[in-house]
């Protein structure tokens, strides 16, 4: 079902149990599997799309939107900087009020988390033990304002194939229960079941049918389903994931295991050298039962950022 | 050279010269042109793509980065919102220190005028006397936060023909001069010299070769050579652009003419219904003479938003 | 029990039973009844100061703080912008990693609605109609980015005798029961239990015990007790009160009446001319019983805001 | 002329000629010499206020004002989050547009850097080698989000005496030169020729003329006199200063001697601890050759911060 394997990177450092790999790219990587990205990986997935339709995997932001706020980070947040009547008022731009009345003028500005909506989590998102992949530190590598290693800046544009693979569709349910932890059996029965298989380079797209509650704040940010450390071993060392991305907001179950805080995270960024999608939208995909896409996006390059919004396509592919 | 034209709408607002255009695709039209964005239209530029490597037309968002500020408009910031040594001081995130010694987290925040970087135009960003695309007015659609019309969350992502015009190779210079007036023969010589037709739906992205100066805010942003009125209206009009980008800061001439504020953004918004693209990243299409392309991405649905960052993405497309 | 009143000014507009009035200041004034404030009346409460310890009637800002934030208003949020490690990562000053090993740099940043902790309401922040204080209107006064009317930088220091009503002292409560509307009465009462008289140019602090539940917002912030219109027109009409002030988060009582909406914030600023303090920290003073105090503070000088923090002492007066 | 001194404190920590102070207040002081304010230096000022008019000492915070942003952080931006328009179409506060039409309502949020117009510097600011007053550490004391020590939060009320020394007029200028370093003589010789004494607990106001140039950035805020390392030494272990403040951006001459950053800072912070005011606005007093005054005000509460803005007022002193 999976391809060559397994995909494990040497350790740099170890420490009670966790790893921080050494990038098998060299000792300036930045982005970890995405070097997997290559001309050649782009040819071979744009050469099996099937023109037509698009598939869009981005939700709305909006005023209100349920987003992962309990740690203090602000909410999305968007506000005039220019409206057509206060411009006549005020003429910030200069031109005064006669041109301001003719050429209509607007403007505005936004704040947010990082982690806000469908997202991209880079790998200087989560450590073990103040390291991070490849061998990052704060002290070396995070200024007053954002890491100086790691941001989307760094990032290629995403074209890889994404596979679907519909958990909840797997267990016949709208929506998983909460906190139901997605095991690597789920993932290998729902790819047989679809007629798909796992490749190295992939982008895994985890269906929880959580999206089903969207907008709902409470019912949708509270005790999701998602995969366990488990699933996140298998998905990247195995099957050779590139990213893993999920429907729900943090890709990994909610809570997590006692005595531990977002263990698939710092696994995935520290020792797999792979990131995190959150907040996809795969209801229309879902809906057509298509599992097998190109995946095209790219996280808009915030420099240093930890995290970054992106407005990724699904096209599909033609089987091989 | 074109395409069958001339695509004018309807006036349901004249005055002075202005003109708020009737929007074609009906009253609850709120994205104008790119209603022309079909299963159809869309098969269409996928069955030539050109399998490869793919070009990136943004460019990075970071602290200092040239911007238009110049109306009061706040710079991009990025800052940290949880940071692993922080993190074991403030338990921002409720896991006590420990934990967080384990699994380090970090996160940060950004702020950002909506036209920061590359980014789209909505066609709420500009009108003429308080009026807008399709009719729309403050009084009844903009919200004391942001436009209740026209924003790109209602964009579909865009998958369209673009055809990069090379205006500085045409005149064999770097970049052209300050406040050149990019003209309706330019565009048309410039396609031809190239060998591409422009056809309706095309994403048109015009190079001055101002991004040769990138990150030189007083460089980049002063003076800018840019498109004037005449071309716009070509460009709209008769070759049927759907978008017209540019590697500049504003698509237009810098300064405008006297007695005008920015006139081909509002006549491209409310009298043409196509949005704009700012600050492209058009230099390695350039380098590698590539000028008709696959341009895929969409812009950020940040709800009601006058202007959007956007991370788009070029495929080279094969001759028909 | 109160000065020689009535106080009312002249109707500029009318409608519906609502009155703008007419500055009986003049057509420029912007702070209406803070015009009592002058060498003399401050000469006059100054004289009767009673040196020795002060009291501070202001809380603390923090993340998380208590807050009225019901309408989308941005929370209470604080930021570094300069660490002594991410100084020596970044340079941001420019002065290479050597200087800033040695001296440690520390900066941040806060983002806050006008109306959050003890602040002053201003008079343009309600008005009836789309009319405020002495006619100002959105249309003239109000820029894209704020107020050209009525902010606090164009308001004095306040220096001016406070009296604090202990309402809920004079009900024998900790705090008054939720809802409670605070009578005219109970301002009467509460100052002939006290033994005060009410004063034109009077900052009348109104306790309702509310601040014995900061900061749990839930409980200090819903369904706060609070003066109604009939209390407010006595306090500004017949008492002669310049500023009104309470303890809970809105001075006025939660919810208003059916079928208004702030009905006494409207009132105070567009027809009395007087503003409003909220969130005033008066535990010391109604522990220590001192009912009459002199006022010292003024609203940080924010251009054109609606309403802005301060940080008040109060120091007990001799009896006249 | 001064005091009894030396207000010197024991070392904590010394290394390459600084030192962090131990607080002879305790291991758990964060105020510094703030603790010199007490019910009797309160009693005592207080008794000697001359009743009647008092004076301003803030400037105003407005969009485009002189900050000292070159180390990247923000500027002073404000922002509309409630129109009367906006929300009869947007109803965030969800009553519908028929009360919003009666009851009009505006509001507005701000986004500053916390050292913007007059402004206090906390002991948290600046420190040596990593530490800071008392002994605080960034890894035991910094949270991601502002300092757990030293903050705004836990400072009284200022309610001191306050001493103006006006170096412009004492040299017989509008403003001293740029870069002009104040020395102790020229402290010394202004108390003379004012007939002013320094004592312990002043808030010293050293009066460069700088605030003549305001609000001109370039001007204000360039090359500005300021004290040097000597004088700052003189103040506040001879003449038993409370407070620096100054009427320029930064207190201490600009640019400071090569090979330090802010070295008046440091040693004031960490050394001496004693906070900074700067930005004060002194041309009222210095019209009026009012020196000797009380001087009244706080800092905004904001907890953790390493600056706060504060309007703080002064009144004449009747001579002892």
């Amino acid at each position: 079902m999976t391809s060559e394997g397994p995909y494990r990177w040497q350790p740099l450092v170890e420490r009670d149990g966790t790893t921080i790999a050494e990038s098998p790219w060299g000792p300036d990587d930045e982005i970890g599997r995405l070097n997997w990205i290559t001309a050649e990986s782009q040819r071979e997935v744009l050469s099996r799309i099937v023109p037509g339709p698009t598939y869009d995997l981005a939700v709305s932001l909006f005023m209100g939107m349920p987003a992962w706020l309990g740690a203090g980070d602000p909410k999305y947040d968007i506000w005039m900087t220019h409206t057509p009547a206060g411009t006549v008022v005020d003429d910030l731009n200069g031109v005064g009020p006669e041109l301001s009345s003719i050429y209509s003028y607007c403007g505005d500005a936004v704040t947010m988390y990082t982690h806000t909506g469908t997202h991209l989590d880079m790998l200087n998102h989560f450590g073990f033990h103040g390291r991070f992949w490849n061998g990052w530190s704060p002290e070396k590598h995070l200024g007053s304002r954002h890491w100086t290693r790691g941001g989307p800046e760094k990032y290629p544009n995403i074209v890889a194939r994404g596979v679907m693979l519909d958990i909840a569709a797997l267990h016949e349910v709208e929506c998983l229960p909460p906190s139901y932890t997605i095991t690597q059996e789920d993932c290998t029965s729902a790819a047989e079941a679809q007629g798909v298989t796992l490749d190295k380079g992939d982008v895994v797209m985890i269906r929880t049918g959580r999206m089903r509650y969207w907008p709902d704040q409470e019912k949708y940010g509270t005790d999701a389903p998602g995969i366990g450390l488990e699933a996140a071993k298998f998905l990247c060392e195995e099957a050779g994931a590139m990213i893993i991305g999920s429907d729900n907001d943090s890709v990994e179950v909610d809570p997590c295991e006692p005595g531990t805080y977002f263990p698939v995270h710092s696994y995935m960024f520290a020792t797999a050298g792979a990131p995190i999608i959150e907040s996809l939208w795969l209801e229309d995909l879902a809906a057509a039962q298509v599992y097998e896409v190109a995946f095209l996006g790219g996280p808009l390059k915030m420099t240093g950022a930890t995290g970054s919004p992106l407005r990724p396509m699904a096209i599909p592919l033609q089987p091989r």
